[in-house]
């Protein structure tokens, strides 16, 4: 059987993507008994493709990794490399499953919340990595899916391709989660290890991330919570059954430690994170993004450099951490390789 | 629809499993759509139970409380509560599901695995908290699971029912798993932690863990690495695809390590750890468990008290780790839950 894909974005996450897809070629048809064929891609700044026989990955990733557009794809048929607007892509190809992989924009979640309804509303399954849908509009767009069986997966959304979705899924499906607390951004994870094993103070150890590439040249999506307000407003709606707007997220970031602060929580045998974190209380979810002290035994406190980890608190196995990439082209990639997969077994 | 379960071996594990199977079964209802029925029980020092429109938990719960036996369950109508066998159980019983809970036996994996080969003859998916027939025969017996279109399941072997199996079949399914390292046996971390963390010698340590109930009044097979042997074995061959033989393994306990290597060594940044590994090396699997001094910015260095960890080296995420508990009444029957939830959505 055959897996038919069209990408909105092909940036990062989506050429890792297509990469793992190229590598994984043997195994999906092997281990898991399908082909999957990108026979459409959309790109703001790229250009559009539409080549329903399948688009040859390494030869495109090859245009691209010189810097060329999907105009140069070499194997293009007379008007399939054509600017595409995403609306019209959707429309036009008969790919099953829609990967949405354009950016987080937190205050609308648009255009990516009208690319995936349209995908929704004409019969194809989504997957994103986008933070912005699932954050602002988790439940109805799990609806919308619902209503023409069809999936809305979003892994990616929070620590890339690492599982946290599959986990509350699969092995943690009968554990009733009633908390969940984690390490959600990696910049600001980066930053406060570096305030503390190398005694820099914040704004050193924020110059270092930037030049590392791990923050932006404006760091206050990361630095200010924003970043891990969206990713626990998802958590709180899709694990714990919540209602939560990122207006009801109590959010305070990093900007305010110091090197003196860190350095005297470690001496008390305590160590700084940002901490997201969301519980059930009183019938409703209470979430929010706080630096918190946290005793070095913790399973959190561990957790060092640009690492991620999220902990839930469950009825029947206790407290449940898993710790790994939060970031990266390969491990985003992987997210969506990862739904795909789900996608193939709930069929 | 209906899954009829019987057990081999009521004691904690049993006991947990019935607990869970009644506090969810509202869960198992409405979420997923089924009834769970025990129909049959095996016990070598209780008795047996054979009642095919189904066991009262809580009844049956209540008389076993008190120290009772499955002959003084009190709904049992004649000849329902009689001494049974398990191979008789297996032959007599419908159910659909045989949950082996014996107690491992590392040298012979029996009689448990001859209850296996009778239940998965006989057309009965097994799923399992022992760790001899696991890392004795897996290959062969999930190979006749496999002829006989049913299910082998192990959860419980490794880190009770914190998912490891889980973990890598459906969040990390599509990477190569390349090598596993982990703290799978939770006396020795308990140990390991008193020592540094109350500066303990190891003898008041292990008498700490004993009166506590975590080590065995002959605390050999946790302290001498037997335990963490065994669930190496059992990693090697299922994750790792390898063909390892418990006499394969390079095994060192923790009797050795005294107060001042710990000492010595957090003085350093390090922490000992029994670690038990295994890796591909060169078209094997090479496995061992040894104490080890991790560098405290280790994943598994902050694996502290009774808790467990497994770390996966995998080719698209890099290295992912799961903390939670390593025993436990509730953690291990809860792992046979998880089992009967996947072969619930393998139907």
């Amino acid at each position: 059987m055959d897996y038919r894909i069209g990408l909105i974005g092909c940036g990062t996450v989506g050429q890792g993507f297509l990469e793992i897809l190229d590598r994984k070629r043997e195994f999906l048809r092997d281990a898991c008994g399908f082909e999957a064929q990108v026979v459409a891609i959309s790109d703001k700044l790229k250009g559009g493709l539409l080549v329903p026989e399948g688009i040859d990955i390494p030869a495109l990733l090859d245009v691209l990794g010189r810097g060329g557009k999907l105009a140069d794809y070499p194997k293009a048929k007379p008007g399939q490399a054509e600017p595409l607007d995403p609306l019209d892509m959707i429309e036009k190809t008969d790919a099953g499953i829609i990967a949405e992989l354009t950016y987080t924009n937190i205050q609308t979640a648009e255009p990516a919340t009208s690319y995936i309804k349209k995908a929704l509303r004409t019969g194809k399954h989504v997957v994103t990595s986008n933070k912005g849908p699932a954050a602002l509009y988790y439940r109805e767009l799990a609806d919308l899916a619902r209503k023409n069986k069809l999936q809305f997966r979003i892994e990616g959304t929070v620590m890339s391709g690492t599982p946290v979705f599959h986990l509350a899924e699969s092995g943690l499906a009968g554990n009733e989660v009633r908390e969940v607390k984690g390490i959600l951004n990696g910049t600001t994870n980066f930053i406060l290890t570096k305030m503390e094993t190398e005694g820099m103070d914040y704004a050193a150890a924020l110059k270092l991330a930037q030049e590392l590439g791990y923050a932006e040249a404006d760091p206050t999506a990361d630095v200010e919570g924003f970043d891990a307000m969206a990713k626990i407003v998802i958590l709180s709606n899709v694990l714990l059954g919540g209602a939560v707007k990122t207006s009801d997220v109590a959010r305070k970031g990093i900007s305010s430690i110091s090197k003196a602060d860190v350095k005297a929580a470690a001496k008390d045998g305590f160590r700084y994170k940002l901490i997201a974190h969301a519980k059930k209380e009183a019938g409703r979810v209470v979430a929010g993004v706080s630096p918190q002290k946290l005793p070095v035994s913790d399973p959190l406190a561990g957790v060092m450099g640009a690492q991620n980890a999220l902990s839930f608190e469950t009825d029947l196995l206790g407290r449940v951490t898993i710790q790994g990439a939060g970031a990266g082209k390969i491990e985003t990639g992987f997210s969506i390789l990862s739904d795909m997969l789900a996608i193939h077994r709930c069929r």
